[in-house]
């Protein structure tokens, strides 16, 4: 086999796993999904009895060495937050438990006082079910977010409080 | 200075950390605290109305690497689930969101189909509270878990069921 088979041979393999997976587009105010966040540790979990849904939220490492260290108020330039919210399903095995059902959306808070003076230091970013739909017509969708954290202003916006890991 | 001084100050420095904290005993059954399971990545959520907790299930790379594959029945050898359980609390700036409490306890079970046949081909392990006393008067305390998990024995003795995360 001569080179000019090889290396376009070589290309289509390396890739193909581009391919297999559509790429998810930005939010609206230009955020990237974080490719990593399934690997982020945790930080804490929560259930909301408003909307009948189950979270965790995750953070990068630099959010989660702060949380650890009790640096949250105000949190680290480059800490992002990341949270997976599931709609409520029942453990058929054990009725008194609550599991997560289908996803409902993931979400992100990006702390960068430069970006995102407006919206409190943080750039928030939300996709929404297993197909990664960015959430928002344009770039105003933040305000949204940013109003309903405004009841957390007095600890940087942030409404989680990391749970103890001993 | 001479060396017969520095060498035992060295050695001092470097073992101050290992004295600043006792070492976790292991569970009555040998079974040692996995040293890292702060870093472990999430494989899911749940909270039981039966004894109002709120849980994190987190795995070693064995563990998320087959939860993600879909090869959970069986898991592989190696594998180990991990479990912060919390008290719940209220998040007092959102009064129907349930975040966690103080540490109920953490738990683990370890795929080892050679060591532990008598209770499944897992080893189970427990750590009480924040100052993690092991569980268990002797390492029968073991059949306590197992007899609970028989109820999921076509689920290879797992309750949890790994949570989408896209």
């Amino acid at each position: 086999m001569s080179f000019r088979f090889v290396l376009p041979a070589l290309l289509l393999a390396v890739s193909l796993p581009g391919h297999a997976q559509a790429p998810v587009p930005p939010a609206p105010n230009g955020i990237p999904l974080p490719a990593d966040y399934r690997n982020w540790r945790v930080i804490a979990v929560s259930q909301r009895t408003d909307n009948n849904t189950l979270r965790v939220i995750t953070g990068n490492d630099i959010a989660v060495e702060a949380a650890r260290a009790g640096r949250t108020n105000p949190w680290p330039e480059g800490a992002v937050l990341g949270k997976v919210v599931w709609k409520l399903d029942k453990d058929p095995l054990w009725q008194p438990a609550i599991v997560p059902g289908e996803v409902v959306h993931i979400e992100f808070m990006a702390r960068d006082s430069k970006k995102y003076a407006a919206t409190g230091n943080w750039g928030y970013s939300r996709w929404l079910g297993a197909s990664l739909k960015p959430h928002g017509k344009d770039a105003g969708f933040a305000q949204e977010c940013f109003g309903c954290h405004t009841v957390a202003k007095g600890k940087d916006y942030v409404f989680t409080r990391p749970a103890p890991m001993p």
